[in-house]
């Protein structure tokens, strides 16, 4: 009976949230907004016969990317996926190197990591920025690796640990200030994904650009879309020139001959993508005042709420809110699914975090700290309705 | 002074090409043409919201594929590249297999190859189809592998050869039947990279539909453009199905869960680039018409050449003549890279064969037979102006 009261507690709130917004209909989680130059871009794009893998749009994108995260490098591909892929591969991760990550995480960095025939390492999160917890990552490296030659050996599986990537979750920044320096000092190479974080501030200093390599992506749930797309962030230019390369045929430039002098991935983003994500580019400051504005609406729905809270940005960051999150307080983490149940019944879309990787049958056989705080994150997470028109049009 | 003479000679005719018509600046080898639905899909794609990964274009775009093409099954992804490295997957070659293609070839058979661990084996290619030379590969096939346990394998190498790439050059169709006739022979898995042929037919039937998989690309410079684009091609609905879902993130349907059965590739072609790839298609008809006329305009004036000839399609064959190819006789090979030099300087675009893949380092420590004819091959093809507009508009 208390459980049964809570839910209604809690779908009540959100009840009056669709009456006070006129929410009709399906809510979805998130849908792009185009109140800009978009269709004028693609008509240009259209016009000057350049849709593929050449074209001012693309030249344009790298730059809009380039002054608003002050990444001195940029490589527009074709989505978050292949930008992990292309980092991992420039960082020389490869067969039978280990790459840790979070286990509550989306599987696009195990993914890319096994197109390598690397090993996915999982390591846990904490509640605090949904990332990382780096004091439980030194502790556990401490304790499980050994650094021989400049290089991480894991003590159990006698493999190079190669990489770490730290993905802000939800937009939210993860630690990054400690999370690299426990890199270096265990000689791991940092891949940071950004995908999802475009708009967001650790420090006052741009998420992506803190790493090696940063990784982005403007699928059509981001925060700004080109359709399917994604970019590689450095400041590096070796690692941006040798990206580059990769992200091509691997074609060497001659008026006419094609000569190639490595294996090349064909990840270009067209141009056609590039000219939508510059119309996008325009309004990228209302998308984040809008998403930060939703934020604040629904923590007042919430703030005297004893069983559930809205996830807030870490201090000393700024999130672009991409995601917001409904988070269950440990007591009630058994009312998820019935949260979510009824959130979808009355046409508002919520979603649980992604099912943790190291669940994943083809994923259960890889390296794995206890990964406890994880385990209990995954039942306490809902995602709402979390649209920058939500707060935009009303 | 006798090869200038056939220099001269064909420089002229060149000329006369250009001022017959009317043809200004640079002309190159090959540009898109949007005379269509073009802008109008595209705002239509925008004003849905729809332009990723979801949306009515993309199963529209599949349909007028299948409705083209005949195939039963296609699967639209971001690139060629893409569509071959999911084929190979799909029939399970995997490190070290041994995959057979023409040494005379693009790049990405044997990049799509390298991605899995796996080798290319090179063979060689006939100048009647630009494509692999039946009779040459049946023969090394009989003397070099032997076939055990339903398993073709190199004695060399003692590798198992798992697969052999057909590819249709420049829209040529390749020898589909007897090729895949020596495939069954030797239990090799085959895919017919058609990525240049949409538009062409063997025996009346659209080539990459003869073999398990079929592959096709809608790059910038290919007959129809999505911008980036590609698709597979299958006739067999278990390969299908594991392609669909081999190019998503393999996350199994759930009306709020994020589970995923296998590693995915994340290779979907967007909506937004579906959109562009209907309103090409309105125009297909009047491309591969242009293609074929441009193809006899050019014959005319090189038909009473001794020392070069126009490529034609071959026996049994309708060709897109997606590249026209300028093809010179033996016994002036020698004189390609004057003649390239020559037209390029006048303003028309002209290109070698790729350069032959056995012969990128990257690619030469692996198998290969005798290539004599794709070594001579490859000096006499020059690619010339072949955009559709050439004669479309004149």
């Amino acid at each position: 009976m208390k459980n049964k009261k809570i839910v209604n507690n809690i779908i009540q709130v959100f009840k009056k949230i669709k009456k006070k917004n006129k929410l009709k209909g399906h809510t979805p989680l998130h849908e792009p907004i185009f109140f800009g130059s978009e269709v004028l871009n693609l008509k240009k794009c259209i016009q000057s016969t350049f849709v593929s893998t050449n074209g001012k749009f693309i030249i344009k994108f790298e730059k809009l990317l380039k002054n608003f995260t002050k990444a001195k490098y940029v490589v527009p591909v074709v989505n978050g996926t292949s930008a992990l892929h292309l980092a991992l591969i420039s960082l020389n991760v490869s067969r039978n190197h280990e790459v840790l990550m979070a286990s509550l995480n989306f599987v696009a960095s195990a993914n890319a990591t096994r197109y390598l025939g690397a090993i996915p390492h999982f390591i846990d999160s904490e509640e605090n920025t949904f990332g990382i917890d780096s004091l439980k990552l030194e502790e556990y490296l401490n304790k499980n690796s050994v650094v021989k030659n400049n290089m991480c050996i894991n003590k159990k599986t006698k493999r190079i640990i190669k990489a770490i990537i730290i993905t802000h979750i939800f937009g939210h920044p993860s630690k990054v200030d400690k999370i690299i320096k426990i890199a270096k000092k265990f000689k791991l190479k940092v891949i940071e994904d950004a995908s999802e974080g475009l708009g967001s501030y650790f420090n006052g200093k741009h998420v992506g650009t803190f790493a090696d390599i940063g990784t982005m992506s403007f699928n059509g749930n981001k925060i700004i879309t080109t359709g399917g797309g994604g970019a590689i962030l450095t400041n590096n230019i070796n690692i941006a020139k040798a990206i580059k390369h990769l992200s091509s045929t691997a074609k060497l430039p001659h008026r006419w001959e094609y000569n190639y002098d490595m294996i090349g991935y064909n990840y270009r983003l067209p141009n056609l993508n590039a000219a939508l994500g510059c119309a996008q580019f325009n309004s990228i400051h209302k998308f984040i005042k809008a998403k930060r504005k939703l934020y604040l609406s629904y923590e007042k729905y919430f703030k005297n709420f004893q069983e559930a809270y809205i996830k807030k940005e870490p201090s000393k960051c700024i999130s672009n809110y991409w995601f917001q999150t409904l988070v269950l307080r440990k007591a009630n983490i058994n009312l998820r699914n019935v949260i979510l149940r009824e959130l979808n019944k009355i046409g508002l879309q919520a979603r649980p975090v992604w099912t943790l990787n190291h669940k994943l049958k083809h994923f259960s056989k890889f390296p794995k700290m206890d990964l406890s705080q994880a385990e209990i994150l995954e039942k306490k997470i809902i995602n709402i309705p979390s649209s920058a028109n939500l707060s935009l049009f009303k």
